[in-house]
């Protein structure tokens, strides 16, 4: 297991962390049983998705009302503590980890659809609502959210991340589906950045400029979202093919030919051989795409053709369709337990997510020497991808008692970064940078963007206590 | 005519402008021919679209390069002068306007499209070039660039104003088609804001932060753009409406079933009238929709369908179909025309245009109201909408001479901004704040929003000298 360093985290880190113990007593009488400083659920705010392991933060407040979270960012500021907000802590980058200590303000009972407008295709939402729960509030309305980054994450840490996942390649990420946002500035005002109008020029894109910042500038209480009528039709697909080439390939040309699919997911042949198991399935053991097509009747079916002739020209076989919702929810679910898949595959394992994103014509190359690196590393993995994006996954398989793998698996991911920004790629899509990417963001922006990013932080939370040392070191 | 007045302009002004005769000094020794102080020249780049006066820039450098661009905005800080960007000029709310002096960075000669990847639906180009001049340059690879504002604007400034115009409600407006930015910063750096993958989660979106800055954060000196497969089939009509009540219901009705329409434009019969006598056409004189539908030939033809049957139970008739590109381009050219058809029914009038963008289904309460107060008001207008995305511009023409006029045009203006914002709508859907929306801005999005950008402003142009005066006072 890794711990994180805080050496050099300094020049935005809290004066000194000797005010934690009055901000406490502060926010244990403002907020009474709302402010918990048990251990127990101290650590369950003190870890996520990722394989950092760092001590809990010093408290937990579960906020319930926009009010809560500026009054506990004030009590914070006074005392200059630490503030990481918290929804389900399905992060994978160590977002949520407290490496500077301080306090978690946890959001997950501020979980209201506050408004529907389903004549405007917009939904105003608190942050703790996560997305199975919007669409279950949305779906008598016709209307869906598609946003769908696999764990059911809450949309205020969507928003975080900037996430997106499998439908991104029609309705794109959180970055092109937040409309505006009530934000709790790093002192405690409350501010709106953005109308449920479609479109705006009035000043600075604050909404956009919050959406992917990881916490590090406000704390977002309520969001406006775009949603969308749910298809008249769907359709999916399951496509195996001879090689992973092949699969990526028939993805290119699907993308290329402007094919407006709403899925296309890559899972290798390890992979499909460990939903088979983890999932019960009897899905055919080669490269394999997901697929989806949303639209009318006449159009998903024009989709269809046109997709399948281009992957049989690639070899693709043994074309299964799911036309029912039990089916394709059944499909989908297999490809969001990947990850579970993978990590049963090897018990008591940790996880290294690779998140790289290429323009779709440098897939291939990003690709397959990547594979070709993985497998003969002897670590093993599983991959899953975006495919339609450019953005895929590897997920390393790590023994956490064994150091030798852990550097062998960063090294791995360290050429597929330094491969992917060769390619005019990112190194990451949709999971942030968080604890783990800091270097590779400076390696992908160079240092002026990064001093800028540094400069805006500075003027936003010149106290630097919106969680401290993500995106950039303290 | 309006001045502009500069008081309380004082906080991020320059400190004293006695030293532009340094700086002028400096960057014509820097510059040679590449820098003019003529009149001629200096009252070229000192005006705009819009209906303000006041004096022209000290000087105009005609940039060849991002290295000239660095030059001259490292001279321009050394003195602390301000600097405005001019790509063509056709801004409508004053942006380039040198309030408070300064030079003129004149980007039209970097108008070299830096690289067409076809294959991934991206170009990278200079910030002079133009949008036809773009399209014209990637016609023959089967791609066009969707955004279009009505002039022939830069991409340069259609980044710095978000603009948008008829196709946006099928493809967006320029925040969602900007992949990345070289960037010169205010200190004369360079910087890169992002990568041509189609999604990142690196870090702020730097990119959309400086889209819609209106010149006042840096200098875009290269621009990646996302273009789009030309539709297979193309398929415009008109269609004429007994009232513009009518025109607005349709459009509602259209936009609510999901139609994907690429784009539907209102024009009120007034207009109409205008555009028949300035353009030499017959077009019915009622309340218009000009639309326009893109895809498959099958799903052309099934929007058609759909948007016929709507559009005869709101009473429409009189469909004409355009379908050869030649009867497409008198139509579209109509109807960019609206502006020179309105100033040309009223000689020598200067024009207020509006710009409020609300959730589509407050469109009729916002519009019908404006239109009833236009008309009472007894000012000359023209009409026109975006309204597929719930914008519409109405164009009050007004006699420069005549104070009451303009004072009765900017209640009006007011007045719908007012209605709009109580609408959950925003004052500028696409043109920008410049100088004529400022007290706007902050009834929009409030005093809290606004102290946020102006404290990015501060962190990124601690001197106060990218294009200051605009967005909000200096």
């Amino acid at each position: 297991m890794n711990s994180i360093t805080t050496k050099n985290h300094t020049s935005f880190a809290p004066a000194a962390n000797s005010s934690i113990g009055q901000a406490i007593r502060d926010l244990s009488n403002q907020f009474g049983q709302k402010c918990s400083t048990s251990l127990v659920i101290r650590e369950q705010h003190g870890r996520d998705e990722s394989s950092f392991s760092v001590p809990p933060p010093d408290a937990v407040i579960f906020a319930e009302s926009t009010q809560d979270v500026a009054s506990a960012i004030s009590t914070c500021a006074k005392h200059r503590v630490p503030v990481i907000a918290f929804g389900v802590g399905s992060s994978l980058e160590g977002h949520l980890l407290a490496i500077h200590g301080g306090v978690s303000v946890d959001v997950s009972r501020m979980n209201k659809v506050l408004a529907i407008h389903a004549e405007d295709l917009t939904v105003t939402v608190q942050p703790g609502v996560t997305r199975k729960a919007l669409n279950e509030a949305i779906k008598h309305t016709g209307l869906f959210f598609p946003i769908d980054p696999g764990a059911d994450a809450s949309i205020g840490g969507m928003c975080a991340t900037r996430a997106s996942g499998t439908n991104a390649v029609r309705y794109g990420t959180m970055r092109e589906n937040v409309l505006a946002l009530e934000v709790v500035t790093a002192n405690g005002e409350v501010i709106r950045t953005g109308t449920r109008a479609k479109k705006s020029s009035a000043g600075y894109d604050l909404t956009r400029l919050m959406v992917g910042s990881e916490g590090t500038l406000g704390l977002m209480t309520e969001i406006t979202l775009k949603v969308y009528p749910l298809p008249e039709a769907i359709s999916a697909a399951i496509c195996s093919f001879p090689s992973i080439e092949a699969a990526v390939r028939t993805t290119i040309q699907i993308i290329q030919m402007g094919i407006p699919i709403a899925r296309v997911e890559l899972i290798d042949s390890n992979t499909v051989r460990m939903l088979n198991k983890y999932s019960k399935l009897n899905l055919h053991e080669g490269a394999m795409l997901l697929m989806e097509f949303h639209g009318s009747p006449a159009s998903v079916k024009e989709q269809a053709e046109a997709v399948q002739e281009i992957a049989s020209d690639h070899s693709g076989q043994a074309f299964e369709w799911a036309t029912t919702p039990e089916d394709r929810t059944r499909l989908w679910t297999a490809r969001h337990n990947a990850y579970f898949a993978g990590v049963q595959s090897r018990p008591g394992c940790k996880v290294i997510s690779t998140d790289t994103c290429v323009p779709i014509s440098r897939l291939a190359d990003c690709l397959l020497d990547s594979v070709a690196e993985a497998d003969a590393s002897g670590i093993p993995y599983f991959l899953v991808g975006h495919v339609g994006d450019g953005n895929f996954h590897f997920g390393y398989l790590l023994d956490p008692n064994n150091a030798q793998e852990r550097e062998t698996a960063e090294a791995l991911n360290h050429k597929l970064v330094k491969r992917t920004l060769s390619l005019e790629g990112t190194c990451t899509g949709e999971h942030g940078v968080g604890l783990h990417k800091m270097d590779f963001l400076i390696e992908e922006t160079g240092a002026g963007a990064v001093s800028m990013m540094r400069a805006i932080k500075k003027a936003l939370d010149p106290l630097g206590i919106m969680n401290p040392g993500k995106i950039f070191a303290a």
